[in-house]
């Protein structure tokens, strides 16, 4: 059999195709990663065809077989994969001719390779999908266990990475907590519309078969059948959406990660990762290097990267399906294997972090934390809030020329910038005092950061119930 | 007063803000566009400080009343504002501090510029999302009643460009209009998430003063209040959502535009667009430029953009605020604006795209666009679908050489590949019956067109009650 | 050997790595393609060594010898790679150990993996920038020549996709082979910044032992050794120039990939490219798509996201050499692979391009693409440009009503619009005419073509001595 | 005159253009910017006309005087900019007429708006290159003068943000200075392709009148003319060149920004900014805040971005020119502003940095940073290096739990790892040995950052004789 009538549109054609050219445009180098959606998908096919009469019950149960055959062959390493053959379809469906003769080629009708990759790559989605939800659960799960051990352990909380406030550790790991959960959401919001069917559509028509596709749709756990047949051979929205979603969590991971490696510094020290987290140095014997972290940071680029590319890819491209298509696969499979990596390290690491207390607390002890507090103290006392905050700001340039955190000046001190000052001042500058004064939904007091992750702990689990 | 007292936060500093530097760090130049919702914030705040008591109602309603007059200058264009001043917040409150006294500064108690500067972005959002949607939802109406009025409309469908099979422009509309549909779900997700009340985080970690976010959040129509304060005045996932959403939409009118550009080359000559959206030529006096749909597929680049800007502005951030958000506000003004516009123009145009019918048929009728039509025909014949597509191939090759479309050959001429082929064969390669074949959900026969038309209608009406 | 201590840097830690974690950060998946690069540059390490006399003459031959045979086994496909030894580097030196003893350890004097992955790095990409240049001379080669023999081929030139105004078709390659000029001096000006030494500076401040910096730069072929020891662990600029050059480079590959889509449709009909540069579809026997030109088109979305990827990577790092830095390699491999891949697709096809010269001429005769040659005749008999642009204008539109190009209409109908037209107008209204009478440097006219495809020669020809 | 022939293209339109639509499409709101160049193109193709025979001497003159004149008009704010108009060159081309009559209709004989912009905003481009150089040379002499000053201070070095090994601060201020020493010379590797003149292109083809465009390009001061007509103007390379110039250059300024972030931060505490370059808090009196630098690494995304957009809009567009192109000015305009900014603030910024020597000293004493030196010592007394690093470990794990840094050791204790450590020890592990020892080209010895100083100054200057 020559090369030309190997391949499964030859007869139009005079010469075949050039040697580097076969190999420039082939696919089945990556897409035989859809193998399994492949065969799933064409079962389902089979099935719909034999229930409105276009094939024999024999033929479809031949070709299930066959192609439960190939699955095993897969599966065990001994398929044969040919790039002449171009792609995972076109493997797939002359390996099921060789097994099953003529019955094999009857598989295609009804369908074209834009429709069944369409298919496949949904199927595909939808898999990783439902992986990828699990791991995020889990780090989701481990964040708030953590953040309720936390909920009184004190640490600054920083704008522009200046001590500003005291805060709980517990507090700040519950809001990366609520990154997460949003992350979630957008997941679940583009599972919907990753769940479509676009099988029927044909090479961009529909089909003259008196194909059932609701059957088809059924059969694959499809929430519908794609509603027009132009788009659902051309349609890479959920690409797109996915590769966003995944953007906005690994900016939320690198988020993360410039924190764990700003803590684990010698600087910071408010933290200890484990060692089996960490790797050292060939050359400088004494480094622990925060590695995951590091590394699931840098691994923020290449998935904004896949966002762009595929933006760019679907930009200007004319209706309906193009050979510029095929470059959706590669891009949305590192995608999905770095989100699922880097989901699984955290969930690993997270609940491993080890606070270093001391260290958080005395870090949150400097940098007059408690400033605003002895403004809000002078503004129950009567002065207006601008003016408290003239008071407070003159009480910190006299700190930072005499070394003196507020809470460690005597009250003389105190009143020289303001007469109102009294000794219960000294109950609101203490860092205790100060966190659990911030008392309302969203603050940062104990109660309040035990109470949110009760809430968390609940909308969680009502969300696992939908997935 | 000096330059550093006229500033909130002078009392620590010992010298001036640099003049460049205090130029080059203001945000007032753009930032005062959010005039209005800042105002209708701090109306909000204000009510809910006099109603848990830290304000007492006469202070409520004369920082209301003052404010309510600064909208009005603004509106008149009478507002004054000032650089020096840093931003919209600072701006609005010392003129109000000048309208009404010392009661002006206590309309800061108990918040932050990092919660304010975040509800004042998210009320903007959720207003422009509605003006959004309100072009979207008009111009989806009108590719569907355009789609409609030309359900019988032939016209050639492609596959990378080559002539594929026949489809009908109503069909063609409805893929459109699909990529929309999807928009519109996006958009409505994404509002969801928009519309969460950051006001109470404070600077970061909420506030001493007994604040009520439930009356807040009330008051301004927030669904609730942000759960964490670290998150809340650090989460920007909502800009790059809504970007992304813009992005996405913006490569789908760059697809719509791709196929106007091409429809309307002399080439093609499928549409005509009337002159008041298009454009000469300073110096070729012959040219009708389709500028709309050219200058919208150029947008489609800002907007990407914007998206990557707005995830690179939040990569590896630590918590909570730091002043690269700033950043955030340009971006997000400039995607809104390019969204609307475009959708104004599509929503203009698209309902005034006349079809050139018979251009449409003719090319159509080139082609051999009802190839598979014979494919199929062979198979119900009883031939295997690939043999089928060999037999095509070869008479698509004779055709080629002797300049026939295959509905122009005799039927001795096709019986030359196959002698199953019978006089019956030109019933399926007319263009009316290759369309009215593909008669399925999701296909392009003429009555399928219609019913998805009638579908489309009644989603978008459902969804007109949510909005 | 236990895990721990297979690894360069156990002694400090307590338990070994987690497995998934090892797998996570290993990166010898993906770097074991620098190995030669990490031999060559390793026996110039060791070479120098011995020069200074850190080494004996017998090390240095053990170690060259050791590792000319590891480069023999990995040709060979021997070499066992090993992911518990994380990296290139490090399987390449335990190999050396268990080949020569004790003496493979000294290899490693005086640097660290930090400098030798970035020495390495800058050896791959010199290598594989001199691989590509001479795939895009090959093209610009290609192009330049049909030019030549193109020079006379009349073609419409479009702007908006609007027919405007005669142009040859030589004229349009050599557009393409100036942008290529342009690529072709950024990627030398990029192998300028490739080509420097960063061996030398260990893992972030230069070493200790006395290094003889220049001579391993000699050895090398580097044009010298980097300036600063910090800079040289961290800098990869030259993977974002490169990558940004190769994102110009694909936007000029889709640009003319465009064209060719267009000039293959059966609505240009401009050209033809041979079978063997094209693919057929599954189930449309007459399709017979522009798949290589597709294919590149859409590659290009992958190179601008590595270059989008690499950004992000580096944003915001503090020096010297952090984790994420790995992630450099992947997305500059795989732009490298695409754009050797592309150019040489292009350079193979493009002189294979069949142009169909009576098309393009009857193209060019539709669409009054002459009407600029009307109305500088006018301007030339002394209408000012505006006016005789006005009086095109409405012979255009006399035209577009009775269905006639203006070389159609008799003297009397052109007199219409202005009694000045005489006999003499029909010279400028040929389409010979006018592109003839654009005879000036960078203009259409034939010799003009003819004239610049021999200055592109001379220009390329000289730089083919630089490199 | 109505709307529809105020425009320069009216004489084929049957309807005028949509009043949003008008709106919407023209550029004059921002494309005003490029009047000066605008009216300087203008002039130069005028005397070129004029030496060609095209304009006689008077119209030359009446022409030159009245762009004087609007030039003029442009600078005071008395100009009167119509969007009807719809750009820049039709505004100054209609205001000329005003004043000097039909003479002012005969200076767009020989060109187009296609070949006029693509020239303008070559000219503007080349202007701001000039005067972002300037800024880029201050900033690097500001960066090698203060690294001078501090060639002696010791800082820690740090890879993965652990502390690594001693360094000084002058070392690390010229690691800095090498990326800006690429920058520059990406910089005038891209004025060199700005350089060239597109006028004479015309429309797309070139002109039928006798232009001389090496006059034109000598009046301007470009190079050379473009060489092809439909490359000059459909080239937009330039500003995506300059546009990945100004990513690579945001990319050091946010890495550098993130280092004075941290440096500033209370937990390292290494320098002061002035406090002129700082911000404070309206809400927490004791903040100062680094805002220039936070703010510079946040203006790294809106340059990513427009990279991105420009790399988009020039996607897949056909030749020659097209609307799209019309999106090219205001992402080129930001990037500009934006870079030219962000090297005045830091041009201000960095030579008023003070470093809090002791700070500094401190830290690199803490975190056994002398770590290396010490396996050096012992490769120096007969070790492998693998075994000195085992050695070396075990010593670190040691003083981990001791609390004790190497250099506080006793040496019985040192001599429990390792019986070869001797009294000379003592030498290697102060921090002055450390970074003394370091002294090769590249390295962190005092002497060598003083000597790279001197090459850095005098490279610099050698660069200024070229701009």
């Amino acid at each position: 059999m020559s090369q030309a009538t190997n391949q499964s549109w030859g007869g139009r054609f005079s010469e075949p195709t050039d040697a580097f050219v076969a190999r420039f445009t082939a696919s089945v180098t990556f897409d035989q990663r859809l193998a399994r959606q492949d065969i799933q998908g064409s079962i389902a096919h089979a099935t719909m065809l034999s229930r409105v009469g276009v094939l024999t019950g024999e033929e479809r149960d031949a070709i299930i077989n066959g192609l439960t055959e190939i699955q095993g062959e897969i599966e065990r390493g001994e398929f044969n994969w040919s790039v002449p053959l171009e792609d995972v379809h076109m493997n797939i469906e002359a390996r099921l001719t060789d097994k099953i003769g003529i019955t094999g080629k009857k598989l295609h009708t009804g369908r074209s390779r834009n429709d069944q990759v369409a298919t496949d790559i949904r199927l595909f989605m939808r898999d990783e999908i439902d992986v990828i939800e699990v791991e995020l659960k889990r780090l989701r799960e481990g964040m708030i266990e953590l953040a309720d051990r936390e909920a009184d352990t004190i640490m600054p909380g920083f704008t522009h990475l200046q001590t500003a406030q005291p805060v709980t550790f517990g507090h700040h790991l519950l809001a990366w907590q609520e990154m997460l959960a949003r992350d979630h959401e957008r997941l679940l919001d583009c599972r919907k519309r990753v769940n479509v069917l676009p099988l029927g559509a044909a090479a961009l028509a529909g089909t003259t078969y008196p194909i059932d596709r609701h059957v088809t749709a059924e059969l694959l756990g499809f929430d519908r059948p794609a509603e027009n047949s132009l788009d659902a051979v051309s349609d890479r929205d959920f690409a797109i959406e996915f590769t966003s979603f995944a953007s906005i969590l690994m900016m939320h991971l690198s988020r993360m990660s410039e924190e764990l490696v700003l803590w684990t510094s010698a600087q910071f020290d408010f933290i200890d990762l484990p060692d089996r987290f960490c790797t050292g140095s060939s050359i400088m014997p004494q480094k622990k290097n925060p590695d995951v972290p590091e590394l699931v940071r840098g691994k923020t680029g290449r998935v904004y990267g896949h966002l762009m590319g595929l933006l760019t890819l679907m930009k200007s491209q004319p209706l309906a399906y193009n050979k510029d298509n095929q470059e959706d696969k590669e891009p949305l499979f590192d995608a999905v294997d770095t989100v699922r990596d880097c989901l699984k390290a955290f969930a690993d690491m997270v609940p491993a972090i080890e606070p270093k207390k001391d260290s958080m607390y005395e870090a949150a002890r400097r940098g007059f934390s408690t400033a605003t507090d002895l403004a809000d103290y002078l503004v129950r006392k009567g002065v207006a809030f601008r003016d408290a905050h003239e008071i407070v700001g003159q009480s910190v340039a006299y700190g930072l020329k005499t070394q003196k955190d507020l809470s460690e000046m005597s009250l003389e001190e105190l009143q020289q910038f303001s007469s109102i000052i009294e000794q219960d001042v000294f109950d609101v500058l203490t860092l205790e005092g100060s966190v659990a004064a911030r008392n309302h939904i969203g603050g940062t007091a104990p109660n309040q950061v035990r109470a949110a992750a009760q809430r968390a702990r609940e909308a969680l689990s009502l969300l696992q119930g939908q997935a």
